[in-house]
């Protein structure tokens, strides 16, 4: 939706009215993501110039028909598009979409906002209620939701928001009228949650579209042994983007580590040095072997990354550090890196120590403490 | 194995020499698991009798062909059979196999207290040296490791069998002489260690099968949620037999939790009464409903479960507690209750918890106390 913004812009400015519809779920054989977005404008009341798709061409049509409505009676609404529509629109692409479709000009204040949290290289977020009591429908703000009574709803909201930017992932909530959240539905986990009996007509909850413009963070593991494919998989079921890096080709391989988005053969310090690292990068040393780790940590402790963390039995550890220091990383530097790293899980196998590494990252992130809920009294989600 | 004890203690008891031929690796299209096995009875110096099978009929002519060499020569060795060996004993069902082959008098010794262990219901674990300094190779006791200087190795080797019989999976394991991990190989991740170049005359290494002879631990979800399709996943990441249950026939399908080793429609507490469960199972009730929650906790705290955790705001989990208390649960059963569940990690996302859960899971089983590696002092694995 972003490169759409400066026609919108424009299209506001003239005065004009117009429509922004977007997708707000796919059932995963839908052709385009969560959030690519259209415009129409309308022009003497019919339909003018559209810029952007939602589907590749299958059910624009659709789209601008009920574009025009939205535009008539001033209500958004949520459209959905799938294979057994096929007389009406013919996805004939596959799959299904969901597409929420709203008066133009409150769309676009409100992305103005996020365009500009983008631009700063913060992610951002355009927040959306695509479902739920008429009064609340289209809303983009967290503040009417409080201005009307709803500040459990609200903080909840944000909360979510705020999650799903560090993250860098897209999603559909929802959450009773208080703020709970309430089971997606009855289809694919996650997917289509109006499907859920009654939704259509459902007051007591509502649906909140979270539309995510910004990359997913970095996990950046150095050092291609058995624990590192683990940590992979733990990585990207957290939404990390996995990279897993070693100077030794025939531990290196993609074929080793099959969670990875990208596998690496460089020395580990010459890679970190070139690649991009920014707050919510976490770089994860595994490979417990001063030739490596020293220079690779040197480099680490000295960038933008949010959680670096090494590897080591505790006496690897105190000489890793003994090297460090002698290499002139200073009191400061050493303090930002985790070694051992992960939480005192008593971890085993490389799951459980995988399971001991995200915990750790998750803590680093949210500021948890990694105490057991039930013996601390404060808020659990944060 | 077990299959073939009485058989072996058989053939031990009229003095007959024999052969075990274990497979210790497969590369995932071999056609039997870890740990199948075939013995081999000689008479008059060659091969007699067999029983049990490593692969379906492929490559059992090659294994009775070494067996006769071990016998011959008294030294256990390690083979490799694959589709490149296809002249030799064409394993055409695909993929390739290594099978371990002993001396049969040490290898039943050994099995027979295994198969002790497991007859009283806890799960066992045959531990073989497959590879090392010949000194080493066949040994199935620590106890011989440490008399021989190799104690901190001993060490090692019992607390990954441990861990391994926690989680009921068999596994090949590689280690320093000083009990370091060792990466297993550069083939696929943990498979085939012996591919790694130089393993063959490596005497630095010590590479071991740990044939695990319990079922896996079993981890019951209760409530068929988001967070339950992310507590699945996670849960067979570490090693779980997984099982969601939930009364709703429109939440609780197997569609909406593929890491589900089983979906139950059932009322909860109906499920646990009829169900096996033991001091291995982790229960985890995410339900937040009294109406499910309270009976289904009633059964889970009085049951053998190792672990029973409840979700919940701060509130819930406090009405939850006078609701048990009213229902006649004590103040020594509510004591085993992990709620709110999870570590306190600020988690947010479903996959955030999910880690929070599993963190509380692994902490629960190996006695971790959730603080970062890095503040604790004491032993990292338990």
């Amino acid at each position: 939706v972003r490169d759409l913004l400066p026609t919108l812009l424009a299209w506001r400015a003239a005065g004009e009215p117009f429509v922004l519809a977007t997708v707000v779920a796919t059932d995963g054989g839908g052709p385009r993501e969560l959030g690519a977005a259209m415009a129409v404008r309308m022009a003497g009341g019919v339909p003018g110039e559209v810029v952007g798709s939602v589907s590749g061409g299958c059910v624009e049509a659709a789209v601008i028909e009920a574009a025009a409505e939205v535009v008539a009676d001033g209500h958004p609404r949520l459209e959905t598009y799938g294979l057994e529509d096929s007389d009406a629109v013919g996805l004939t692409c596959g799959g299904s979409l969901a597409v929420f479709i709203e008066p133009g000009a409150a769309a676009t204040a409100h992305l103005d906002r996020v365009d500009e949290a983008v631009e700063r290289g913060a992610g951002a977020v355009a927040v959306t209620v695509i479902a739920g009591p008429p009064e609340l429908l289209g809303l983009h703000h967290g503040d009417v939701l409080r201005a009307n009574g709803y500040a459990a709803l609200a903080d909840a909201v944000a909360r979510d928001a705020d999650a799903l930017v560090d993250v860098g992932e897209s999603a559909v909530r929802r959450y009773g009228l208080d703020g709970c959240p309430e089971p997606a539905g009855a289809g694919a986990v996650g997917a289509e949650p109006w499907d859920s009996p009654g939704t259509d007509t459902d007051t007591d909850t509502v649906t909140v579209f979270f539309n995510v413009l910004a990359a997913p963070p970095r996990l950046i593991i150095l050092g291609a042994l058995d624990y590192a494919a683990s940590l992979a998989t733990v990585g990207r079921f957290l939404g990390y983007r996995v990279t897993v890096c070693d100077a030794r080709p025939v531990f290196a391989t993609a074929e080793r580590f099959p969670s990875a988005h990208d596998v690496v053969v460089a020395w580990p310090h010459k890679y970190l040095a070139a690649t991009s690292i920014d707050a919510r990068t976490a770089i994860c040393v595994l490979t417990h072997d001063p030739k490596f780790d020293v220079p690779a940590l040197e480099v680490a402790l000295r960038s933008a990354a949010g959680y670096v963390g090494a590897m080591g039995s505790r006496r690897t550890c105190e000489d890793r550090e003994r090297r460090l220091r002698e290499a002139g990383i200073t009191d400061h530097e050493l303090e930002r890196l985790s070694a051992p790293i992960g939480l005192d899980l008593g971890a085993s196998t490389p799951a459980e120590t995988a399971v001991s590494i995200a915990a750790e990252l998750v803590a680093a992130r949210r500021r948890g403490s990694g105490e057991p809920l039930r013996r601390t009294s404060g808020r659990i989600h944060r």
